[in-house]
């Protein structure tokens, strides 16, 4: 499968055309090709989005088959450092993005050196580690957890001493709860802890005493217009998301504060894209839990309950197009769906407030993510 | 590009699951396969539905880089009556249909034999010839203009007459104008209009004095359930559908006439999947002037104002899933971009009440269906 149309005029020498597109506005024209880091669901959603604005994709991953690769232009299948890929990338697209934030950095900083790379991979170096990611925010005013960074057993002996227990996590690597130990007390079992979660460097966080868990989905643009959809009430069961809800558990005030949070940490990586921001809530303060260079799955509920999805936004930043409205017209839940529950796709369809969304992956394991659906509540206030 | 998933169990045969989902039930599992004969836009936003159902799709085409393969898992590029092109969709697929009218007959009957084919030969066979279409519709008792069935010049001149002039239409594979010739009177150049619109068999239609067109778009499923979305007031400019608003200019009663009309169309045809139906609003008549048994350009805005839009509505259809909500949120208007307009979307999406639909076609030719905008007006009352 293959578009055989003539590349179009890479991105910082778009033509002025007959019908007023200009290069002051820098908008990618429609069939340029966007290159994509990453095949996963979030790919998948992402590509769709391209598609629709009339942008050809091209994902590089090595698993064939893989969710998003269905919907793209072409697939590059292939190591996400493979130099040939890379180069092969570069030549074919006139931006690119990933879905992932472990893309090896080297592979983001070499690309970028060759053609316009969003988010910058600044964003991915502060993200890939947690000691790196903590350090960042608080350099920015931005409260996270207290943490120690630490190294062996005697280290984090000392550190758990320091917090009253906390949680261990892998500095690199960590997802869905993965790469994390919780010790309720200053004298857990620190050698099993380091075989279950495997080699380090680690951080060890002070315990926060969180009311609740939320998030914040925020888009920047190639001018620096900020806009952040509303935040939404996260719901985890064994590090996995489970359900987000909107509008979140929160006051005016504080889903504001959350907003200029998120446009602090924008504005500190000069990002381009969306981003998301896992918050905790801790009575009257908001601590900032981790930050992902990409969309988030705490915000596939914005492409039913608002007038532009997380998905399209992060297309249209990259692109040069103009920010799409965040303006949400129903409040909502969004599941996921793991393993073998998206097989009830029928009947979760026989309720008509309810959206699904499955994402063509051939396997359902157990616990792994196969989709979701979003529950239309209430018009929005 | 391929998923190397297991095929699942063919439409009859599905198993009970674990997790509820019936034979009872009937609906395809998630990475079941629909054929799609067809490559052309309409292909492709019922391949991106496909996909967030959880639905593989084949697409059936000649042309190489069409815009439904694009979104599609394979691509056979082929004649639709390829005969080994044919068996192997059928072997490929759980359930097949198009996205024009104009796919040949025997193809549809062969496949028919094979494989789930919705909507049914039936519907193909009553659309793609104007006098079997005509004669079909009033024979279920639905208004339609008077015509006459014609052959040579002679006939023509006897019906001009009878009809004080009339539109000369070829009786098949018209479309966006094409095949027609108005007469304005009784005494027109008969050889020339002949000449212009090409080889006959024809019909004559007596021209209706209009007070305006509108569509109905309406789907029906394995059951026999049917829900219509809101009539669209349509403006074609040179045969060309240029703009669809809703609601339409049509009284309440009216557009409930119109949807009983498309319901009677639809039981009658023993119909599975989407049906465009134009009308003509004649005073206090409403006449039919033509159906389309696929997904229509007049109701390309059911996606953005609609809770489910045609394009999933289709695909609950035929895939067996209940048939989601035509409850419309927004009132709004659906414009065509033709050739060259499509490279304004960073000038469109400027205005944040607008949403752009690109077709990923490679070549603008002028008066090319390039892609369409919605602009959302006021919230539905």
């Amino acid at each position: 499968m293959s578009g055989g149309a003539p590349k179009p005029a890479p991105l910082e020498t778009i033509q002025l055309t007959e019908d007023g597109l200009t290069s002051e506005q820098g908008a990618l024209l429609p069939n340029a090709t966007i290159g994509m880091i990453g095949g996963g669901q979030l790919g998948r959603m992402l590509a769709s989005s391209a598609a629709r604005l009339g942008y050809r994709v091209v994902v590089l991953e090595p698993s064939t088959g893989c969710p998003a690769a269905q919907l793209a232009n072409e697939h590059l299948a292939a190591p996400y450092d493979d130099p040939e890929a890379l180069d092969r990338l570069a030549d074919l697209c006139d931006v690119v993005t990933y879905e992932f934030e472990n893309v090896p950095l080297s592979a983001a900083r070499y690309l970028e050196a060759k053609v316009p790379l969003f988010p910058p991979s600044r964003a991915l170096e502060v993200s890939q580690d947690r000691l790196t990611e903590k350090t960042f925010l608080r350099e920015n005013g931005i409260e996270v957890a207290p943490f120690e960074p630490v190294e062996n057993a005697s280290d984090i002996r000392a550190a758990l001493k320091a917090f009253d227990g906390g949680v261990l996590k892998t500095r690199r690597f960590g997802y869905d709860g993965k790469g994390q130990h919780v010790f309720d007390a200053a004298d857990g079992d620190v050698e099993a802890a380091l075989t279950q979660i495997g080699t380090g460097p680690y951080v060890l966080e002070k315990k926060v005493a969180f009311s609740s868990e939320f998030s914040v989905i925020a888009a920047r643009d190639r001018k620096g217009n900020v806009r952040s959809f509303d935040p939404a009430t996260n719901e985890h069961e064994g590090g996995i998301l489970r359900r987000s809800t909107v509008p979140a558990q929160l006051s005016d005030e504080q889903a504001d504060e959350a907003g200029r949070i998120a446009t602090r940490i924008l504005d500190a990586l000069d990002y381009v894209g969306v981003l998301g921001v896992e918050f905790f809530q801790a009575g009257d303060r908001l601590l900032v839990n981790e930050i992902a260079p990409r969309v988030h799955n705490s915000g596939h509920w914005t492409h039913e309950a608002c007038e532009t999805s997380q998905f399209e936004q992060h297309i249209r930043a990259i692109c040069g197009l103009p920010l799409g409205s965040v303006s949400r017209h129903h409040d909502c839940s969004m599941s996921n769906l793991l393993g073998h529950e998206a097989d009830t796709i029928a009947d979760l369809l026989d309720d008509p407030s309810v959206q699904v969304t499955l994402y063509g992956k051939a396997e359902a394991r157990a616990g792994r993510k196969m989709g979701h659906y979003v529950q239309l509540l209430a018009l929005a206030r």
